[in-house]
């Protein structure tokens, strides 16, 4: 069955959601826009969109390859996705290899400490309440999800952390940290959204300023080549 | 070998720390004291220390009949405890069987919601980063206490919190939350502090107003008859 587009579902910061012909199946449409940073304006970087696609989906592939149920299904076009439908959970996970922002601010530990083991938090997505953090338990309580669909979850969360602390280190790149959204469908857990520039933040190795640079999305200038050239070292 | 008690320690909002003549053994003196809310004054209440001091005992007891390990050692003076020492863990643990205060608060839910299982929550013992949530990982990775000995406060915070739940039962009480604080000693974690009215909230389930209304430390006025007939009703 040829793949037709519906109506826009949905408009998000930095993506765009569309139906299909087929009811269990959707378009991501990734923007050529920068995550804005709060108090700054939008700011549009030329064939972003397709640099967060094609990262995303090698990772979504190279993830399934390691028996990690992810929403991706195939490449449409350089700058969309097409992915199940899922019913998307309303907590995220973040997953961090180093200590740094919100987690060195909170902590009062040295920035960029490297972390003896990884630290997984979990939030509720509810920006009304300043998105809380969350154990299983309020999970459970509150209805957010099932004991088992939190298991599976915090269990995805380390092993697709471990999976691309590998990955990124063959590219000389080192995963400072990691945010995870997730969907259930028929019963189970999937990776939902996408995991790229936008959701994660990376050390360069090479770098004589290594272990003191996030690489991405702080820097302002040049962002269009950073993009680039990231997507090179990781799609190579 | 008679105890003597030596100068005074360490002295707290509600209570004072005492040395002995032996070193594995303090003595924790419970104040008249309610512990002070902010921008509120301290008020004396007479004989509340010998209340807390009988009912921690009390329960302190019954936890070691259950095989939870405490501090407790024996009852020297009504309003005073002979404790194991302890070193004490930067972290505490809240165990939540009712949606009410900050945990209300934090996710907006049903004031007083009965919760289908008990959230636990853990904390790092740091006013000036106002006392963070964590969890396991952090513990970890910040070196508040190793993996083992975090999942024996676990383990101890739920069973704790379940016997306690039967204990006020019986008592016609319902345990809302209860606070706990741990510490170790030769390899071993321990309930340390204490377990009173003033780590713990209890629903009335005799009075009209029960699940509406949480007994203490929340009462202005009365409050030294309020402690006395709990502690007759407790130690019963």
């Amino acid at each position: 069955m040829e793949i037709r587009k519906g109506k826009l579902l949905h408009e998000g910061k930095t993506k765009k959601l569309y139906p299909t012909n087929d009811s269990e199946l959707l378009i991501i449409h990734f923007k050529d826009v920068l995550a804005p940073s709060p108090g700054k304006k939008k700011t549009t970087v030329k064939g972003k969109g397709a640099i967060n696609n094609a990262i995303s989906s090698l990772i979504f592939q190279f993830l399934e390859s390691y028996h990690i149920p992810t929403q991706f299904v195939k490449v449409l076009k350089t700058d969309e996705m097409l992915v199940k439908r899922l019913e998307i959970m309303p907590v995220m996970g973040i997953v961090w290899n180093f200590a740094t922002k919100s987690l060195n601010k909170r902590f009062g530990v040295t920035k960029g400490l490297p972390l003896s083991c990884p630290i997984v938090e979990l939030f509720v997505k509810n920006e009304k309440l300043k998105n809380p953090m969350i154990t299983i338990d309020h999970a459970c309580a509150f209805g957010y999800g099932t004991l088992e669909e939190m298991q599976d979850i915090d269990r995805m969360i380390r092993k697709t952390n471990a999976v691309l602390k590998s990955f990124f280190e063959r590219r000389e790149l080192e995963l400072v940290d990691l945010k995870l959204e997730f969907g259930r469908a028929d019963g189970e857990i999937f990776l939902a959204d996408e995991i790229s520039l936008d959701t994660c933040h990376l050390y360069d190795i090479q770098s004589e300023e290594a272990r003191n640079r996030v690489l991405l999305p702080d820097e302002a200038e040049n962002m269009a080549k950073i993009y680039e050239s990231l997507k090179d070292r990781i799609c190579a």
